[in-house]
């Protein structure tokens, strides 16, 4: 894993599944600096304070934030007696921890009076204590709090305490959910940027709903939610934060999915977020202009082969080194990969090919953004090639077919007919099935390694429950990959990967299809008899797609027709005709498809 | 099955899982009389619309409408003649599905203009071609309707089209969802009980969000959510409404469990409702007044017996027919049960005896709502004894112990050992693991068929996701269930049900289990430096509470200690010291207990 060398970048454990030592070791293996110790995972843990800062040593991970300490300032008097006392404990097991700076939420407890003297002195005090430990105080207002919770007030009550050891702690959550305008955020220039003790970065999607609610389940990594971040943090690096930049993030998903995956994830979206704000230069973004291939790999050639027979594909090449076969028609390409490896899992699609302008740039922005970079060279005499493996799993291989410098990767291939006769037939899209937890991830993947644009996400109903799509693309539309997800954590393998092919009349390709004995999915008639309802045909028109099990939509900008192939393994084609405007990917249709495909496996 | 034969109950096919004979199979099979048809389920259905009809007459259900239509009214008029052709088309697959009654929503499109003598006329139009078919329009106020969006605005334009084929459709999520006052609903009463054509039926959490979201996602039924549904329903009856009561429920988790128990479910709620609204007699609930005894069940009862015999229990008696031993200790009783049927599932707690003041006719009200009724008799000689199953499969025994009409449970046992002395200790609480589809079920459940109250619902952070807990009580406390339920759908066997013993002094009780030989769970010492830093306790408690792994929680009525045993199969034991004024679970401990639990299985 690459290990970042600029700002010192952190995670709250809060923000990973696990044990307090799985949430360590995962951290420190996505290449984070430090971590903030949340405290509840400290209470859980087997572990004496001195041997967990032992263990973060051992991983390289600083202890930058002991958190959170809650409801200590504003109080009466008596309480705050008692509250010292608790902070003098925490002070006493920070200094075994080796953690030097504690956060300090504002109070939400009934006992807090509206005063902000009060609260100034009491926090002034409770730092006069913490720096007797040689601990700073970062206060935060936390967007629910009882009388504190803006940070423009929670500056004026630590500019008011004016100690040493107190200062702030802004949270992008906390600000930007109450819906901060710009000129909300202006007043971070005018704190002091040594006064910035702490800057916690967490998105959300754009929820109206309880802010309690809203934060403690659905926040996010940087990037995959509708919030500014990288605007908050371009004011607060500017008003002179130079500490860490670090993750705090609740979500319900992210406490499930193994740390590991969430940990590069997030790591990732600190490494964009940085970029966005002007803060890190990465390799630009290299934008794949078409799609090169598709690769299958499966344990028996027989049953793909035979589809790709009936599809029209012929087979046009071999690779030299390895039992790989190159099927082809028009442009689109599919690779048939038998190498042993594939048996465990039946036939998948294993990798993509996509066109790019420069690979090896490409590669280089992936592997700056945490995408493991694949071996160039498979083989000897292979020619090297580019790849980076997506989240899912899939490799994604650079390519300039037709080029010679890099060289083009049907060298390793000897051709074994003449190319077949040329048609109109292209992959129109692709669509991959994600893991359940890392959807968000893969869509951010998408988007900010490869320089894809994604769509709104859509909701569809499969009979088993909702499923959710969302689809990149470039701005041609030459490449477009549609990202789904099950309903359930437990749906990962349940939806099959599919191959989209364009043709200029998908009736003709599907009446090709099945003279050549190909098995188109059937579509119930009451289907067709909605379309009649919703559009006027032409006469005939809607008895062919009945015929053919041929789906249809519109948008604004034209329309689309489409029919599947049964599905082998985990992989099933699909005939698209797609008028040039139209947008979409035919989500209308998709439960009629879903419960069809249900249907044809009882 | 009982089957209802009170007013006439349906529900939408939308409302459960599965394909759509799935769905009429489980709404039949439940006691429902009729259905709503859904479009999309029917649109993916291969069976023709006479075969679906025919289907139903079948399986007993009338389809009682066919739903929804959009964006029909208040449109342009060249609109309106293309959505009068569409309605056509519905109105003949209607005609051979055999559904007299079709749903119109309020517009939602961008074309549809705010003119209520348009929408008038429009709406009598399709009345009129509707009537051609012996169909009836039944309209409905969508909240986000573009311009209709409140029942009294929709029947104002009915009253206005004044046409005999059209109606209104009520529907309680899209009147409540706009947070109604009592008086938004008197004009209810204003509504002639005969243009009232459907009344749909929905409750929801009250969740602060966007209220389209809110009605697609997290409807749930009446019962399960915030919504005063009975008295909508108490209206709409007294405005002399007669037609179906029908379940109207779009919920992400619906949708994906299984369509038989949700079904169930479902009716059990409209039963309920029916009587909460005054409409119907249901037998009345019997609340228990205590823990007869807990049934565990296991292929191997050394484990167990090692465990209880720590515990301080003694082997009272033995089932005279069975396999099945009495152990107590105090009044608390614990049964273990090594009949053939546990091997598959390893020891489980398999069954509640409940004290119950008229077992008789606490299983009444249970059969009444659908609940499982076991048979009494299990074997030629035992006492006769009522019980019925949990949604859970718990099986819940109702019990009178020392009466003898009914027969004591006890008669069953032949004694082996004297009377073991008194002591304090008695159940506290029993916590059952529920399946995750179904844990509003479960507390629906527990309220209404045993007349117990619900506490809130509580968030557990177990280290790999969030837990929810949520516990039902009879006034005295003497009775004490808490339900669970994993983070994920996948997570329904992962955590083990537990039997809480009270005691007078848990840390006596603590100290002879292990003099015993039984093994507690280990507590991290973070977890009791932590307590130090919140509460004072006497010289040397605390180091007690470290020694024995003894967690600690207070709120304003007092005190609860509690510590926890090893777990055998799927159950473990607590013992907890409960202050009288103490109403809680322990929760604020549950993440360390389940991450201390979590390492013990490494």
């Amino acid at each position: 894993m690459t290990r970042n060398t600029g700002m010192h970048t952190s995670i709250a454990t809060v923000s990973l599944s696990g044990t307090l030592t799985e949430k360590l070791a995962a951290a420190a293996r996505a290449g984070f600096g430090g971590v903030e110790i949340f405290e509840n995972d400290l209470l859980a843990c087997p572990l004496a304070p001195e041997e967990i800062r032992a263990r973060c040593a051992d991983l390289g991970l600083s202890i930058d934030l002991y958190q959170p300490m809650r409801d200590i300032e504003g109080v009466p008097d008596d309480v705050f007696v008692r509250n010292l006392r608790r902070a003098r404990h925490k002070f006493e097991l920070m200094n075994r921890l080796g953690a030097d700076t504690v956060l300090v939420c504002s109070s939400v407890s009934p006992d807090a009076v509206d005063d902000d003297v009060r609260a100034a002195g009491q926090l002034a005090r409770l730092a006069g204590l913490a720096e007797e430990f040689g601990i700073r105080v970062a206060y935060e207002a936390l967007a629910w709090g009882r009388h504190v919770n803006t940070y423009g007030h929670a500056w004026r009550i630590v500019e008011a305490a004016d100690h040493p050891a107190l200062g702030v702690c802004l949270d992008s959550f906390h600000i930007l959910s109450r819906g901060s305008e710009p000129e909300d955020l202006e007043g971070i220039a005018d704190i002091p940027g040594e006064k910035i003790f702490f800057l916690q970065l967490a998105d959300a999607p754009l929820l109206a709903m309880d802010v309690l609610q809203w934060s403690r389940h659905y926040r996010c990594f940087p990037g995959q939610g509708g919030f500014d971040v990288a605007g908050l943090l371009r004011r607060v690096l500017a008003a002179g934060y130079r500490g860490p930049l670090s993750l705090e993030v609740f979500n319900d998903v992210f406490r499930q999915a193994d740390a590991g995956p969430t940990a590069v994830d997030a790591h990732r979206s600190l490494l964009l977020l940085r970029e966005a704000a002007g803060a890190a230069e990465l390799p630009s973004p290299v934008v794949p202009t078409g799609v090169a291939f598709a690769e299958l790999l499966t344990p028996d050639a027989e049953p793909v082969t035979a589809l790709l027979t009936a599809l029209g594909f012929t087979r046009t090449a071999r690779h030299r080194g390895k039992p790989v076969d190159l099927w082809q028609r028009g442009a689109a390409r599919v690779l048939v990969n038998t190498a042993a490896t594939a048996r465990r899992d039946g036939t998948r699609l294993a990798a993509i090919g996509l066109e790019s302008p420069d690979p090896a740039a490409a590669a280089r922005r992936a592997e700056a953004l945490l995408a493991p970079v694949l071996p160039r060279r498979r083989a000897p005499g292979d020619a090297p090639l580019d790849a980076v493996a997506a989240p899912d799993g899939t490799e994604l291989f650079l390519c300039a077919t037709g080029d010679t410098e890099p060289p083009d990767w049907r060298a390793d291939f000897a051709d074994l007919a003449d190319t077949p006769a040329p048609c109109a037939t292209r992959i129109d899209h692709l669509a991959l099935t994600q893991p359940w937890h890392h959807f968000d991830e893969a869509t951010l993947f998408h988007r900010s390694v490869l320089g894809l644009t994604a769509q709104e996400s859509v909701d569809l109903a499969d009979p088993y429950g909702l499923m959710r799509s969302r689809a990149v693309a470039n701005a041609e539309g030459s490449v477009r990959i549609a990202l789904g997800v099950g309903a359930a954590p437990t749906d990962d393998t349940v939806h099959a990967a599919h191959i989209a092919l364009a043709t200029d009349d998908v009736v003709a390709a599907a009446r090709a299809f099945r003279a050549a004995g190909g098995r188109l999915l059937p579509v119930p008639a009451n289907y067709h008899d909605d379309l009649a309802a919703r559009y006027e045909f032409p006469d005939g028109e809607l008895e062919t797609y009945r015929e053919l099990g041929i789906l249809y939509d519109r948008d604004a900008g034209g329309a689309f027709r489409h029919c599947y192939t049964e599905t082998v393994g985990r992989v099933f084609f699909e005939l698209v005709q797609r008028d040039p405007g139209y947008q979409g990917y035919g989500a209308v249709n998709a439960p009629v498809r879903l419960a069809a495909q249900h249907a044809g496996r009882r």
